[in-house]
């Protein structure tokens, strides 16, 4: 018989696709250029040349049974080796290549991270706003999502709901730096704090709490700023990464866990992790993808039109008189409504071809996400437009 | 805290890899020519040449971003659609695009499947020898795995013990031809009482009961015959098949679940599929591995060493005196050990760096697996070597 429980999920559909797949037909009625589409996270710059290069080379002169044979089931070794070094050059945490398990994107990363550190009924506390995936990623491994309300103010973590929410139950916390949806990095002081409170509690419990940090908008910094790197403060962090951001490759689902050295039993987590693999029968992301990134480990995209576009909508937003928190990467930005209900403030965006995601699924509402990894000109067109909505829709605020 | 049932897997190291570990250490020692390593099922024969001249004219001239972007979860549309015409055409079976699900090989199909059609606690039968990865696909899953012992004759299916085997709790019943370890294609006779016996116990539990069709091996079949096609005879059937060996391409992680337009609730089982893919965090195949096959679709690697290295050892092995049953596809064969215990017999043998595999793991005591994906060049050496430890370990047959 069918899975019930998967098949009921059909009925409830993804906002973001349900609003990027009316974006689709609506320019296929209007010209899409004429469709002001804020709703997807994908990639708007080309990979590099090098890469593409890289690959190129590599199916004209390597051998096709080195290219595309089996990978071991922790991914190429030669791949985990030039992923570690180069963490260690960036972040000055002494991995090595047993520390390191590739996988297919951030999602595979953190579906196997979940099933390393929880059982099934054990809990793991995330910060709103955040990414509405971990929902099943958490769901399906059988533990239990518990979210932290958000700190609107600044998109930090409200510190007093999260020590109301720990309890000996929590065996993970997910962080997501820099955010998906509100743009913010966490910073130094957050994650410091963070790290403190849960030395504490493990003490307490009498167990490892794992940090599981979210990472694919690492490379993605506005302003010159680093983004403070979580497994610097906190010895139980298993980092998630994801070469769909930063290389531009979000269909090639490729990238890793990266295990803390100090973390308890650091040596065999990526082993483990193997294990987890075989039942999840995703077994390695491709050996192309593999080979293609080590090639080009420390390039990113052109990555600047990300933050060009981030301030002509800040400007334009605040001028307009939202309450916004200034993004320091990623491609997202996440405005307060001008309503408190954000699915009837996004509706009526949508008669102006303003494509905006309303925030009740990021766990927070009254927000709105808006996905700027668009052309600039694009976002030039569109704040005239986000103009007359608000001055239309909402005279008297 | 990390997980206890993961962790405790280590203990248990796979055979298979354990004695492919030691080959690789054996040939540093005295030279990798000189180790018969008849251990793992890796193809021995590159993919086309139009597999790679596609990749690159793909790199060469598609839009990155159409190349590299996001597919949808049930993976690219235009490559669903191509699959589904080449199995329309080839099994004379109605496929549409709807019924296509990519996935990172058959590993990931079986995962998929045996979630979409049992809920935690269901029973999935299968049929001794088999695949031993089948375990952690559906232990993971939460399902049973029950397991009907062989037909040592043949290697079809004992109906008897199967019949026995058959109760309410089972949802679903997964099968391997050609199959792997033995070799064996199931006959057209085999899959029609199979389907007339599912057919049968459907009406009396007054539930569907899924067949998982195992197909990796679909293309590697001998003599010149035809491979019968499961789901044409059987509605419910729901087809996993893996790249890996007809085009040579394990590492790139690419195959697809093929749902009969037949079975129940056919428009929907894919979908489901990509629900059940959030979850697992795999979220669709790469996306070059899935436009790259879709431009060879219909084409193999060359697949006849397999074929000519079958005849050599099944002659050699019958000389010698082994029970054997005689493959008619994939690159195993699966012989009768010369003594009750197959682990002491290939202990035996690595003597004469002769790398077998014992049969315990696959479901049945006392037989022995030679993968004979090799140089027919080796295959040949190593006859001697066969008959010399034969006739020194066992001179009293």
């Amino acid at each position: 018989m069918i899975n019930e429980t998967y098949k009921r999920r059909l009925e409830a559909k993804s906002v973001i696709r349900e609003l990027s797949e009316y974006a689709t037909s609506r320019g296929q009625e209007i010209g899409y250029e004429n469709v002001f589409d804020y709703s997807l996270g994908n990639p708007s710059v080309p990979c590099t040349e090098d890469f593409t290069n890289s690959v190129i080379e590599m199916y004209e002169h390597m051998d096709p049974m080195d290219l595309h044979g089996y990978s071991p089931s922790l991914g190429n070794t030669s791949v985990r080796e030039i992923v570690a070094d180069s963490l260690k050059r960036r972040f000055d945490i002494p991995y090595e290549t047993k520390h390191i398990f590739m996988t297919s994107g951030a999602a595979s990363a953190i579906a196997h991270a979940v099933r390393l550190v929880t059982k099934p009924g054990d809990e793991v506390i995330t910060f709103a706003p955040f990414f509405p995936e971990y929902m099943p990623y958490i769901g399906d491994a059988g533990a239990v999502l518990k979210v932290v309300p958000a700190r609107t103010e600044d998109f930090q973590i409200q510190e007093e709901a999260f020590l109301e929410m720990l309890n000996p139950n929590v065996q993970a916390v997910l962080i997501n730096t820099p955010n998906n949806p509100s743009g913010v990095v966490y910073s130094e002081k957050t994650l410091k704090r963070l790290a403190e409170i849960l030395n504490q509690k493990q003490e307490e419990y009498g167990h490892e709490i794992f940090l599981i940090s979210d990472e694919p908008y690492r490379e993605i910094a506005f302003d010159g700023v680093e983004v403070p790197y979580p497994a610097r403060y906190y010895d139980n962090t298993l980092t998630c990464y994801s070469f769909s951001k930063s290389l531009s490759l979000p269909g090639e689902r490729i990238g890793y866990i990266a295990v803390n050295p100090k973390a308890v039993d650091a040596d065999i987590l990526a082993v483990i992790c193997g294990q987890i693999s075989r039942g999840i029968g995703h077994n390695c992301p491709s050996s192309t993808s593999q080979l293609g990134i080590a090639k080009v480990i420390d390039e990113t995209s052109d990555l600047s039109v990300y933050e060009t576009n981030r301030n002509l909508l800040y400007d334009a937003l605040t001028e307009l008189g939202f309450e916004v928190v200034r993004p320091g990467g990623t491609f997202y930005i996440f405005p307060k409504a001008l309503e408190e209900d954000a699915v009837a403030f996004c509706n009526k965006a949508k008669k102006y071809d303003l494509i905006l995601v309303p925030s009740d699924n990021f766990g927070v509402p009254g927000y709105f996400r808006m996905a700027y990894c668009i052309d600039t000109e694009k976002v030039k067109r569109s704040i005239p437009v986000l103009k007359k909505f608000v001055e239309t829709e909402y005279p008297n605020r």
